[in-house]
């Protein structure tokens, strides 16, 4: 459930949400979150303007309707055999997906946007929480190759893996290359490997 | 050197450069960079508008130059005695700076406009390489005490010790708080215990 409503895979509500929020993330790649409007959405979709105001009631909307599907979406979790691999791909699955011209200025859109938007921003959260969740069976197959100890909180390594990329491309503006990706990996595991990911021990 | 130009200290110069970037600091916290104005802050510093147009050209060149000014500002680098204590109370700063309904607002819209305009990212980038330098002295320290092998990356350990908190606060909008720091500053030093912010050994 989102704010399209309810949907029925493969009906035609189906059809006209998948064509619209392909509309969504192709204006955003061109245009950036300030170029998003309901009408070039429609335009883009085929979808009369008053069917998507009815739907989804804003630009707002529209983000908020792409990123939930996104979310949701399987994505290519890394499975190189070894925590040490898994992760240093996890980091640089974020500088390409940056550097790609289709998904990097939609994702950037998206995190710009989510600054100034509480509606963009909750589905932001949500997405990133999707993600986290995803990821976290790197964590569990270590534990289950021995490579790590158990006990671990997952989404909190996968965080410290990747933060240092989006430290450098949202915050202090530094460039951002495959080095960079496998030191933010490499201290990720190192934290995990001396424990800092285990939850406190009770007194 | 800036884009206000040669500014003698003490002199009429600096005395307006002062106002001026004082009121642009404040009507960013009361604004954000939306409702930053030449004429809002020529108003609150006592200026007439075409000296701020003159000097500063536009926003984008009041916002560079108030960034410009805070960091070469001195600024508390933290000393507790261990590496560990000086990279806790580091990436709590970044809790509470954010936390402050002064400086939090500013810095926030420092960030958010930074996404858009180059102008504003260049001065935020040369801002955080100030920062980043002003506490390289906590590793120096860290060394000298013989916490730390020598050779270590230090802007590198401290991007890390913080880049989790601007993460949560930026990317991923998840909530941030002391455990938050705390854990992010642990990740960092078991990091650079391990050697993981030493430059690659050459083979």
């Amino acid at each position: 459930m989102t704010s399209a409503g309810n949907v029925r895979p493969g009906g035609r509500t189906a059809r006209v949400r998948e064509a619209v929020r392909g509309a969504t993330l192709a204006e955003l790649a061109e245009k950036g979150y300030e170029g998003l409007t309901v009408e070039g959405v429609a335009l883009r979709a085929g979808v009369h303007k008053t069917t998507v105001y009815r739907r989804w009631g804003s630009v707002e909307g529209l983000a908020a309707d792409a990123l939930d599907l996104a979310g949701g979406e399987p994505w290519p979790v890394p499975d190189t055999g070894t925590i040490e691999g898994d992760l240093r791909e996890l980091a640089r699955l974020v500088l390409t997906g940056f550097a790609d011209p289709e998904t990097g200025p939609v994702s950037t859109a998206f995190i710009t946007a989510s600054a100034r938007n509480p509606v963009v921003a909750g589905a932001l959260c949500a997405f990133f929480a999707a993600r986290h969740e995803q990821s976290a069976v790197i964590v569990t197959r270590a534990v289950e190759r021995g490579e790590l100890p158990g006990g671990i909180d997952a989404a909190d390594l996968v965080r410290t893996a990747v933060a240092p990329l989006y430290y450098r491309l949202f915050v202090s503006g530094e460039p951002v290359d495959e080095a960079v990706a496998d030191r933010a990996a490499a201290a990720a595991l190192a934290a995990a490997r001396a424990g800092v990911f285990r939850p406190p021990q009770s007194p």
